[in-house]
């Protein structure tokens, strides 16, 4: 869009959207089509099995909404509880912040657990809180597995221990959008109630879907009547109306077709690559990256090492350096997109998102980028450090696994 | 889908999705971008400006969803009406239907004026209802433009004056979903306070992207405080979230690319033909249809000339005639897709949409086909009549104003 | 092009280019790729393989240029005769007068059997002049099998019997440009030598890529070293080059990517159709067209039904009417492009095609549009006539055989 | 096509086929046209106008083929020269071998003066040979001006300089495949008689059309009737067809229309950006691959740096070191396509091709990825030193010009 043409492609290493594989952009690129055919179904039905692969579940059902990911924690919130029920958080950057924003718009009563920007999730309060609510007031537990702000993603398994420990029957709420399709993620064995994720990342398509796996036990509490007009009232996002569609093959207003066709293809990336190995990748890319951060001498935002997040890293620019000159010159002179720090941490961190479809050599490019507009911005490191020591990580680990 | 190819193009005459020009198409056949990126406003900005035009508005505010029309119908409520705010609507087909439920499941105490399928909004009426409410309790009144289930119009600027008549402060919402882009509508003369529509009619595209003009009335409105905690919660939809954005070139979260990259050609498109030969364009191919409907000794839906649509036209079937029956042989063995009768016209009519991305050649050869399927199930009549009144008309009626 | 926008499509049937699926327009939209890879012969190798099955072949072998159709009749002169060779061929129309004028271009000494256009090949005389040249000094006798310019189609089989009952060695040489892919084509059965076809008619292709396939016979002649310094001099065509590189899936120089991938998927499109479906749709789509203009009063340049092309029909414009004013109108008017008359026929007939990938109501849409624009020319036909008598026939002939 | 999924893209780095802007894949995405119809020059003659400017001509005529770089190249010669015409040509690489071998095939006596692989043309010695010339029996004298096998650049203003120095009539011929739209090109400057590019290169499109600039004198040469039946005889690449109707934004024959509307937007991509800094950038983007070579403490093939071509690096893999081996390796386990050795070369040199859309970012991901392969095959090479000298000179040197 720049007056004068920029050669060659924009490096876009922000976490999300991501990449997109040019096979999923050709199978998106397709005509208009009657959304009530009788050949519609052979392409839907198909999607809300594949799709539940990559959450991780058999037992869950998946709901799409034309939706940002916003739109699908909010229906998450939305057809489960009622106004004023009280909900447990923990927030640690800006993306559960934000959470705890909506769910506090929506009229829930939220208990906040605020934990340092660079950790996640304490199981352990968790479980004390849900101890201390003998009366089980609690309806609902929300975590944001991958805090993209951060680069921190927190354990899920174990914030489920902490609730079973509890003995306490509230739901568990799960943020995935920034790590379904690229972390591990379990949501049958970890019970989680709603996940929720968006297809512009792990997914590999542009924005615009939004993806929400739900438990038995969450349908059920939409179902449920005791709210009767404490309902968060919402129509477009209520359940109800895709569950007596969906397993028909169909959608109840007109769906966003390309990106029908494309999570076709992307789901068949997925399965042609193994899923395993997209996690197995993930945790390679996002490891030679940190040994690019450490051959810079420099900190991610993330405090331990259990925090770190296989598909963002968030870095620490030195004292005194803005981290948002480094992205701005970043752009301008290498075309290459960083992310920026939010909030808390703004022009203090810049971030490198590794997450979608992505390979060794773009990585490095990449790499290559932020240590050029670093030592541009006048941070002391070594030309090529980040780059020698990421190549030979990578060197010693193959994408694919044995 | 279907196990074996079909040759050629499937015919498109539901009244939506419509065709998409192949350069809109193109033009969203996009890698991803950081929607943060300084660049991207270049994008966005305009895109406010050249979709008001299609509203034929100046003084009002776009604001763009990633949601179908279904979602934008609900912000418009949700952001201006509390629950339990009393609100007066016409009912007409399953449309103007579907927003009667959606506004009593949202908790809005709905008036509503039942006028008989294949009529549409009586502005008599409206002004009557409003008039007796002395008290200005009804805070909107809400109309289906075009009423996609029975190819009826209806007359807004007259609803506009009933209002103005009444001496009422109402808003005045207007569901444009299959009218705005191919019939004439004139948000700031009509005075409009909300006016619908979603991407996959008028506007050339695939679903995904909803698409709402607010007056400054509307906006308002959302902002007022009164409300409390009666207010409509909900999140996603607020406009507040995207009238701090918009105006930078930014969102609230992450867009649809594809969709904005497709909007920004279509509204291209859109100014190369003309608004005004768009709307030619539109009456010329709907009076071509409704010229063959007549040689086919056939009647619409639409009881009287002047609720004729414009996008689309229902045809009943003959008495006896499983209307269903049409509509399926006519996709089986034509690939010709027609819209079906809904609910109260279910099996009764089929529906011919003739709006988005049309011409006279296209049209006839949909007229054949409907013809075709007819006579295969049993219809009376004679081959060639619909599309030798059809053509004729279209002779000597050019699709481009002189 | 037009400075003002065009609304809908435009409708093609011209003789080719044809009508390109949108899956195969999609399967050509690549990155560049690397034509020396390990993989890339994965991609080439069923090509060769998969195109014999259109031209009835399973002995021949393939060979593909980047190039249009002339280039391979070049390529199959020059590759078999030496200068000074004589040649035996008939003319009926423009593209075997092409033929005829490459030849004697290339130094070849070519006998011509001049036929009434509106006829073809007359094996009787082939066969005549075959067993008159008792010394055998016609080496090869060349045959079109569709002359494009006035639809008509010769027997091929029947020429074959020509040669054989003359006892003659000479190759044959025939032009399957508009033919392969859309007329039953039988190059093993009927023994032909070099058979000639381009990507942009019955491949339902772009034009760009032209493809070959030579018998035993045509690649032993085409090794004969008795040429010497009168071969016909050639490079890029010469077929050695690529005989060499095509068995391990390369080519001698860089081929046009798109083409390989988009005949991939054409390929795939007839396997799935079926190849006899697809012969048996071009016929009835052709008698749907012959049934519109007997209802128009009208006569095709084909003299008689026998010589009937399949996928193209010239119609004889009635005595005083100029055939390129309604050409030209046709398109201005209804974005209805048709073939001209060439040569010997210009004015007089205007051609629409009927190949490629087709269905019924595009064609109905194509006659509709021819008929609208006779009349706007001054010919006297009635309104609907051409669709009415297309369409009974194609309500009783389904396009999928049984 | 590999039979599990690789994540990412491929990294290109060959000489050609480049990398192509996505807005060019975009624009070539097109439904097939009628190339006879009223709109279609429209396209056309733009196209003749702008590709001179790549040649740096005003005073060329330009003409197109459906074609490779060979055919062109046949078609310089076949339009000019006559069977047993002398040409003198260098010869210092797989590509100037491959246009003697061409030469000789088609008939001609060529004068070859073998160079050293790693220099170029030398024009001293080919001013001798002129000047030897008194009977001026040499018509054309034939250089390649950048050898794709060696990266070797020769000094076409400087053989101008000797062939006028000599006062000698021959015409010059340039092969500028690998060159055109990278390096700067001077037709008129130099007095180039015909300049031959391809598609694939610099104009960043597939391959598939070549592209040929002739100067008056070169046309003046193809019309002569001297040649009589010693012409090399040949059709499709007859320039007559071609120049009687080009002019009028006609072919003779069908042609390739994604690539003429991929053209049309390449173009645009160069005047966007700029000849001059197109040409500045890939000197930029050559040094730096330059300058990571010596900080390999490798050599390049080019033998003194006056030979160092701009648009690609042939790099000599150190003694015992099978440069074959290299090349397999980043392609199997990084994915990254680099050219082979050729010829006498092979084994020996692997090729980093740094022409076409690219910028910094890209090709330092690619000299990581040959560093890493050198590494993994057992070559001493200091991991992070390549990046570290590129990106230091790129650091200082930008892509634009101040």
């Amino acid at each position: 869009m720049a007056a004068t043409r920029r050669p060659g492609r924009n490096h876009l290493f922000i976490p999300g959207p991501t990449n997109i594989p040019d096979r999923v952009l050709r199978a998106m690129h397709v005509p208009s089509e009657d959304h009530r055919s009788p050949d519609f179904p052979a392409l839907v039905k198909p999607l809300f099995q594949d799709a539940k692969m990559v959450f991780g579940s058999e037992a869950g059902t998946i709901i799409f909404y034309p939706s940002s990911g916003t739109g699908i924690w909010e229906s998450a919130l939305a057809n489960t509880l009622c106004r004023g029920d009280k909900v447990l958080t923990a927030r640690y950057g800006q993306f559960s912040h934000l959470w705890v924003d909506m769910a506090q718009r929506l009229g829930l009563d939220v208990i906040v657990q605020d934990e340092a920007w660079g950790t996640g999730a304490d199981p352990e309060k968790i479980g004390q809180a849900l101890r201390a609510d003998t009366e089980h007031k609690i309806k609902a537990v929300m975590v944001v597995h991958n805090e993209t702000a951060t680069g921190v993603t927190s354990d899920i398994g174990a914030v489920r221990k902490a609730i079973d420990a509890a003995g306490h029957p509230a739901l568990l709420f799960v943020d995935g959008i920034s790590s379904i399709g690229s972390l591990p993620f379990e949501m049958d064995a970890w019970k989680v109630d709603c996940a929720i994720a968006g297809s512009q990342k792990g997914f590999m398509l542009p924005a615009g879907l939004g993806v929400l796996c739900a438990s038995a036990k969450a349908i059920k509490a939409s179902e449920g009547t005791a709210g009767g007009n404490d309902r968060l009232g919402h129509v477009y996002f209520a359940w109800s109306d895709q569950l007596k569609q969906n397993p028909t093959g169909y959608f109840p207003y007109t769906p966003p077709l390309p990106l029908l066709y494309g999570l076709r293809e992307a789901l068949e990336c997925i399965k042609e690559e193994g899923l395993q190995n997209v996690y197995h990748r993930h945790h390679v890319l996002a490891e030679a990256t940190r040994q690019a951060v450490a051959a810079w001498g420099l900190k991610t935002c993330a405090k331990e090492p259990k925090w770190n997040s296989d598909t963002v890293t968030a870095i620490l620019a030195p004292e005194g350096v803005d981290a948002a000159k480094i992205i701005k010159h970043a752009y301008d002179r290498y075309n290459l997109s960083l992310g920026a720090g939010l909030s808390q941490v703004a022009g203090k961190v810049f971030r490198i998102g590794h997450l979608g479809d992505l390979n060794e050599l773009s990585l490095l490019g990449a790499i290559a980028g932020a240590e050029m507009a670093m030592i541009d911005c006048g941070v002391h490191v070594t030309p090529g450090s980040g780059v020698a020591a990421a190549s030979s990580y990578l060197r010693e680990h193959p994408l694919t696994r044995g």
